[in-house]
Formats: C-alpha cells, sequence, structure tokens
C-alpha cells in the first residue's frame, strides 16, 4: 500500500465474523499477517479496519479496502478471505459522476484522517423511480443533496453498482459523532426522494481503529 | 461495573444461543467470568441476565447492556462474544429526546429492581409517515403515549439507531405480568399511527435472573 | 408431571431436528431422560410427543407441553434443550377469554386421550384489522366461530401471544383424520376475517404417539 | 414394496443434500441399504430415485414415496433420513376430487414406467381467490384445465395439503422433454387463474433414474 | 471437452464457496482435478473458470457449463460438486427462440475468447406481464432489444428456465469493462418493459481467468 496522487475508484467493504472457538491469538495473528500482504498488493491505496462488536450479530470486523481497479481489490481480498474468518457481507461499486449533477457524490479523502465511526449500506430504488422523467428525478435529488449540506462534518462515499451487485448503490458515511449522522438519516426520510427507495439494508455501523485497537476488540483475551 | 449518578444513554441487548454440544458446565463458567469481565469494562452501569429458553428457538439467554457511550458498550460485548455462545441478534441504540414530545420516551431507572420479564423488539417506520406533516405526525404519537399512560406500571426504554440498524428504534419494556403487556400492545394496534409501522419483528420475550438463576435455567445440568 | 384439576394456561410446542450423525441410540437415550426430567418440573401440567418425520424437512420431533406458568414451562423446555437436538421452532402462549366472544377459543382438555394428529400455526392479523370498529371485527368473529362448529370432532386450542413472540396468536388442532381437517381450514379461507390475515405460516403438522413410538420412528435403527 | 391394485393417496417427496464430505462411497451404501428397508415398508407402493445434480444448489438427489396413508409415508422417509443425508425439502399431500371438478387432477399411474423428468412444486392461492364466488373460479379452472389437455404427453399429480404445510397444493409433473413442460407452464401464466397464485417456489427439477444411476451421478468416484 | 460445430443449447452457473478451513493447496488440486474430469464429460462443449472472491460474500469462484443436453451438463456438475466446494447457486436454462421477435437473444459464440467479466442474475415477470396482449409485450421487448443494441461490445446469453427453476429466466452477459455493462442495465431500468420485472436478484459479478489464474485468486497461499 503505497501513497498515490489519484483518489482510488473501486471501493469495497468486507465484513466478517469469528467463527466459533476461533477467538484466539492464532487467529489474530493470521488476520495481521492477511493484512499486510492485503496492503502491499499494487493498486490498493487504502485498507482501513474497524470493528462491529456489539453493534452486529452477524459479523465482528469490517476491513475497507480501497483500490484503483477491480483485480486489485479482488487480491487484497483474497488474503483477507484466507484467514478463514467468515465472510458475512462485501458490499463494492465504483465512484462515478452522477447523472443528475455531473459530481460524484463522494467526499471521502484517502490521504484525510478517517472518522471514528463508518456506516455503510446498499440502497435500491423502485421501479417507479425510473418511470419518472429525468427532470424530475434531477429536481428530488437536489432537494436530496441541501439536506445534507448542513451536515457539512459528515464525509460521504457513493458507490455505482448497479446491474453488478443486488443493490444498485452502495453509500458509506464517515462520521466522529453517531447521533448526528442518525439526524441526518431522520431529515432525508422525510425528502420528496424517499419513497422511491425500495430497500436500503442491511446498514452496518463501525468503529474504526488501528489494526491493533481491532483486534484487541474483537479478540479480547490475547 | 459501579454506581452512577447519570443514567445511560447507551443501550444494547446481546440474545445468544449455546452451540450444539456445549451445554456444559464449563460453557456456564466461561459465561460467569465474561460477565464479571464486561461488569467491570469503565462506562458499563448496567449490566443484566435473562432467559429466553422455550421463549425462543433460535437464543437462549439475553444480556442488556447500559453504558455511558458506544465504545464502552462494545468492550463489554467483547467479553460476552469471546465465551464462543453464537450470536443470535443485537439490538441497540441511544436514549434521545423525542422530536414531538421533548422528552425521551424511557422511564427506566438502572437502579430500579429489574421486573420480571423483559420485552425487546426493533421497528421501522413506513415511507408514508415521514411524509406527513409534523404536526400531523405529532398528535398521533400523543394519541399512542396516551395509550400508554394507562399502563403504568410497565416501563419503556426507546432507543433511537436510525441509520444506524437494519431498523430505526428499539424499544424495551419490563414488566412483572407478560399478558398485561399483551394487553398494552393489542391496545396500540388499535391507535391511528399503528398502520405507519413497516415492520416489528423479531419480538424477544425473556425472563430475568441473577446469573446463577439464568445459567441454572440454561444449563440444568450442571 | 401429575393430573390436575385446573386447566393449564400457558402452551408451548418445541419442534427439534436432530442434527447430523445423531441418529443413534444414545441420542434416542438422553431424550428418553430428559423427557422424564421435564415431566416432573412442578406446574407442568401436560407433555406430550410428536413425530413430523417426512411431513417437515426443518424438524423431526416435537413436544408439546402444557403448564400453569411461564418459569415452570421455561424450566421443562431447559431438559429437552439439554439434549443438544437441534431447536427448529418454539411456538407458545397463554390461554386468554376472546375480547370478542368472552370465550377462551379453547376446547382442548388435558385429560382426553390425544388425537392422531397435532397441527400448529402461528398467525398475525394485517394493520387494516385493527383499524375496524370493533363490532365489524366480533361479526365476522362469530361468522369464523360458525364454520368451525361444523367440525366438531376437531379440538382447538387458541394461545394469545400478542407483543411478546414474532406473531399474534398461536393455533393448534387435534384431529384424528388429516383431510377434515384440511376441509375446516379450506372453509375458513372463504369466510370475510380472512383477508385480515397477514401470515399464517410455519404450519407444522405432526403425528402422535408415545415417547417409544416417537423414538422408534425418529431412530428407525435403535 | 409390492404391487397393488389401489393407487396411493399419500404422495411425498424429500429432497437431500449430500453434507461436505460425504460423497463417498460409505455415504453410497448407507443410501442403498436406507432404500431397501423404506421400500420395504407395509403400506409403501412406490419409491423411487432422482438426481437433482446441477439443477438446484441446495440439494442433490430426491426420492418419490407414495403411500396408502400417512404413517407409512412416514416410516419410508425415517429409514431416509437415518442416511444422515441432510434434508433440504419435504413436500407431501393427499390425492382428492377436486371441488371444482369433481376429479382428482391426478393422471399419474404408479405402474406406467416413469419419465425421464419430475418437476415438482408447491403453490398458494391469494386471499382473493377465495372471495371469489365458487362459480368464478370454477370457470377459471376449467379453462387451466383446457390449456393442460394440449400437452396430453405429460403426466401431473395433484396434492392437497391445505392447512397442513405452507403451502396449500404440491404438483407433480412427469415429462420426458422438459422444454415441452416449459412451453406449459408459460402457456398457463396467461391465463385468467395466474394472477391468483400467491407463491409457486421452491421449484424442483430432477431427472429420474434407477437407484444405482442416480447414485452414479451424485457420488461419481465410487 | 472438444469443440463443435453446434452451438450448446444448455448452460449453467454453478457458485462455489470454499469452506473454513479449506483453503488449501489439497483442495486447489482437488478443483484441478474435478475440472478436468468435468470438461471431458461427453456432449460438454465447453467450460470456463470466474473468480468471484470480494464481489459476492457468499462464494468464491464460479463455473460455466456449456452442454448439449441436461444429463452432460448434469454429469459435469457432479464431478465440480464432489470437490466438496459449498455450492452457493445453480443458475441454468436453454437457448431457445423469442415468442416476440423468433430469435434467441443468445450473442454468445463458444469459440470466441472469453470477456473479461461475466455478470450472472435470474429473472421473473410479474402476473400483470402475462395478462396483457401478446402484442404490447411484443412492442415492449422490441424498444427493450432496441436499448440493448447501442452496446454491441457487450454479448448475452438469455436461457428460458419458466416452470424448472425458482425464476423464469436466466441471463449471462460476457463485458470487458463493468461500467460500461452498468450503464447498460441503468438505461434499462428507463424502458416501459422494467416495471413487469419481479425479481432480478441475485445479481453475480465473476472476473474470467484460467483455471490457474482463478485458483491463485482464490487460494493466494498455494
Amino acid at each position: 500500500m503505497e501513497g498515490t496522487m489519484k483518489e482510488p475508484q473501486v471501493h469495497g467493504f468486507l465484513f466478517f465474523a469469528v467463527p466459533p472457538g476461533q477467538r484466539t491469538s492464532h487467529t489474530a495473528h493470521r488476520v495481521e499477517a492477511a493484512l499486510q500482504r492485503a496492503s502491499s498488493v499494487p493498486g490498493v491505496v487504502g485498507l482501513f479496519t474497524y470493528s462491529t462488536v456489539g453493534l452486529r450479530w452477524d459479523c465482528d470486523l469490517c476491513f475497507w479496502i480501497a483500490a484503483h481497479e477491480v483485480p486489485s481489490y479482488q487480491r487484497a481480498a483474497a488474503h483477507l478471505l484466507a484467514t478463514d474468518l467468515r465472510p458475512a457481507w462485501a458490499l463494492w461499486g465504483t465512484v462515478r459522476s452522477s447523472p443528475y449533477t455531473g459530481r460524484s457524490g463522494t467526499s471521502v479523502r484517502m490521504s484525510a484522517p478517517r472518522k471514528r465511526y463508518l456506516v455503510v449500506y446498499p440502497f435500491t430504488k423502485t421501479h417507479d423511480w425510473y418511470q419518472l422523467p429525468h427532470e424530475e428525478r434531477r429536481r428530488m435529488m437536489l432537494e436530496h443533496a441541501r439536506v445534507g449540506h448542513d451536515f457539512e462534518d459528515i464525509e460521504q462515499l457513493l458507490l455505482y453498482t448497479t446491474g453488478l451487485s443486488d443493490w444498485e448503490f452502495v453509500v458509506g458515511y464517515e462520521t466522529d459523532d453517531l447521533e448526528r449522522f442518525s439526524d441526518l438519516v431522520t431529515a432525508m426520510r422525510s425528502t420528496a426522494a424517499r419513497p422511491y427507495t425500495l430497500r436500503d439494508t442491511p446498514i452496518l455501523t463501525a468503529r474504526y481503529g488501528s489494526l491493533q485497537e481491532v483486534l484487541g476488540d474483537v479478540f479480547p483475551g490475547t
């Protein structure tokens, strides 16, 4: 993993559960070694670790992989899978320009320090949404964006994955304050665009930490 | 776990199943040790044990963790996960002021003795709810609250988790009488607000006991 | 388990699958011993065994526990869970008076000989049902009951569990003739109340037998 | 299993997956022995074997059990379950006379040679269907039957299981030509009755073979 | 596997996960041997390997089997299943002529080099679709096809499986550029036919590679 001028276009969030009987220092060491291998895959620009302990019942930790291309992303993911942690969720997509605003919808920067929390969820629009005139959809997306502008302390990553995953988009948010992020989502629920959301679960909240901090959380006895 | 003047803002309910072949005194001892470690995490204000044996097919016991902050909650949860019990559900959120009434919706107090039963469930409102004018929603929530006032022997814990979990709210009820709680829920089903509930399962009923009582329930031969 | 004058108010149906590699005489003996312990729990009034072999893919046998109180029911369930059979379903509730008829809806008597088959399923009413005037719901429930009166050879157990389980009611039927019970259900599908049923699965059919007969069914080589 | 004059009234289709690590000749021999025991259960009239390899991800083989009564069916099923294959689906019901036509809807005969393929699926009608006048439903069922008459090379088995299973009916079709059966289903999708189908999955396609052929398919190295 | 003049009519996509503890060179060798056996089954025309690592949480690799007949397809699948990889999805069907256009909807050719990516998903039409006049459906399918004509660099495989699988169709797309394929799908979402799609998940994206490349991806340490 090395510094780069260009922001990565491919992001993936891999959530894993520790299988029964494997909350051991042996597993912790395997995760540590795998992360080193994954970080050194050419084309991988960022690799961050998170704890989901107590916030989800189906996983314990999360890795955020940022890469220039899908094959690099996959190679990094392969190293993490080789730990025999049990994969719970894989959410991925690419940064693209919005057909409504021409902008990417992504404010996250690799070089910035990570915030305390990450929230990731996928979403899909209804059939009705796509039958609306483009201009009407654009108007609603601009209202939607305006609500977000009141929350400038929250960074957004908007990933396109229509036709490539079980959902159309994956969104990631970085925040230092979970209640403040919750306020943002609550405000969004009353926008005109909201009823055109078909599905937006699972919603996965994770706490940022260095690898050692996350391993200390997930493997408390080691 | 130490006494505190301030009521905790973060509550989580962790439900676990005992994996096949592990209903042994060895597992019971591991749970006992984990609970001690979890209770002594700084910032953890309450930690209570419940049996769900026979009331659910997907879990056997429940821990209620009350903490001042999310990281404390997570550290306590990590100790419980380290027992290798199989996590079934994790329901959590924070105590906040209602946008409709200005009050928290929470009457539960840590210092009160626990009641015989705890019922926990998550819920999510429909899209239509959030498109209604604020005043109309407020009116319905006040009617909803009035129904609850007839059941003053039942304590409520209302947790906000919109955008942080697969559901928007988690509610916990303490009661000494399950049928009386059932009457409360039945009365609520005829309020005007009810059709705006999209989903309110799983509904998890648990019986309170000291750790020794709960272990005696879950591991009857030990 | 001892005879009692008072009919029990708490009933639960526990369905279990035999885990892979455990269809052995050792497991059969554990089930036998567990049933004895469960039967002797104070407050347990009835405990009956059923085979679901071939009638469900997710379970093999069923225990019907009738008790005076929830804690007794739970203690009996704990003994059955200690066998390491894999729990598939737990359906429970309490006998209560109907708000529409004032009667309990339960004709099953503990002292009667069990019929050849038991059918158990949970159900939940729609939001629309609870928004109807009480008198209109009452009228529909009376029509519903009239259809049932033509099937007097079928005994019914109606359990209330609103707000306590993922569904609002659990119903059990005892019949000697499965096709006749199917006729009853088919007749009910054309009543006015039927469209107000939101969900009524899983539907679990089980064949009654003594413990030895059921073990002979489930563990045919032992 | 012996020849009989009377056609069986109870039919069940049991689908099994071979668990990981068990695609061995030892398992194949256990299946062979179990099938012999199941075939010799009194009251069992037919027992046929099918491969679902590659046609489903959740199972590998299917057994069709035809019996005079439910207890015989269950005893045969118990022998197959004793192999420790993992049960994936159990679909069963009884042959009955249609309330619309007075006929059974079943053209399958035990004495006929089995066709190359079997397709089995359950289905449930909507609430709206049962609120229609009987005469209107009858008219639609007759149209539905007329479409089927153009496919006389396909045999049908219609099983009633309303109130006894998670679905109302189970249907089995025997065909030598899968594309021709697909044409039949496609034609049915445009009948007036079709929108009254609430659910008709899983749809399970299986290829007929002698036990040796099916074992050769499922355990290719043995 | 040998060259053939005739294009195969049966295609299946088998997705597998590597079970916990099996990301070893031993498993890699078993997969290699199984693929050789599967390729040499008479009637198998093509057998291609793909990595889904990091793109799905429920599988790691995919095999595309093209065969002249269902039994050949099944025999090849049996060899792959014998590796004890855990089957995640099996999507299959046959190439047929469209009732609307008379053409097959399939542009994929076995002799062409495989493109970098494969996207596979099943889909089912709504009840409403089949109640529309044939001519209206035809008109919508022609509009749908016109949108596809702008993406001539993407090859399509359209498989019919109505009444044979849990869905009606399986579609496979070959592309060198995932974002371009995503543009195609997005454009399709605004066609008049789109609201008649009931379900189109799972959507499975896989990266092409030689067996050695794919094994290197899935078993990175071997």
